[in-house]
């Protein structure tokens, strides 16, 4: 499976959420698991790109159609969130920051040549 | 130091860039220093947050003031990449996203409490 989000006609939306894991999983795993496998199936999710250090520093960016759509779903992930009481302790630190993608493109070894922006 | 960029008011831009890395160095992590350095020089430069697992899958989101700023950038990057040849060598896949950052928040255990959108 591609770790790469899908490259749909902008404009649509990217939450970027930088965060610093502390030490320990205190249920992280599994709830991370099931929150993405959640996301994915929510009104106007796009796709997700997330990666992680050694250091505990990740980054992970989910892409939604629209704003109500991501809003939304950050309703039901606080829920969730509050609800296992995560963010105390997974995280020393994080940022999150809601963007509009205005143009993308992507390069692929295979093709060897850029696609241009925008389009699929 | 930190490896969070900071939180300026928005808006601003973010340039999104994910990618898998290939197998062996090929002079990368000097020029990946020296583009690092560089890119904090410009003008408009806000900050860069950076992370890479194990398997080479790396997502780098570097903030901007304007779309001028991060254009500039661009081209300069470019031609540096052009010059060392890096991309056909460094990487199998990436995508390259360009978003006006329109909301902002941060989360710190030490304050245990949410700033809140936007802000300093």
């Amino acid at each position: 499976m591609s770790r790469f989000a899908p490259r749909p006609e902008p404009p649509y939306y990217a939450v970027i959420f930088t965060a610093q894991r502390a030490d320990g999983d205190h249920g992280y795993d599994e709830t991370a698991a099931r929150m993405a496998e959640l996301a994915a199936q929510q009104p106007g999710y796009l796709g997700v790109e997330s990666t992680r250090d050694e250091a505990g520093l990740g980054i992970t960016v989910s892409y939604w159609r629209t704003t109500d759509d991501l809003m939304a779903w950050r309703r039901q992930l606080e829920h969730s969130v509050a609800r296992n009481n995560g963010r105390a302790q997974w995280y020393t630190h994080y940022e999150l920051r809601v963007a509009k993608v205005e143009r993308a493109y992507g390069w692929d070894r295979a093709d060897g040549k850029r696609p241009g922006d925008g389009g699929a």
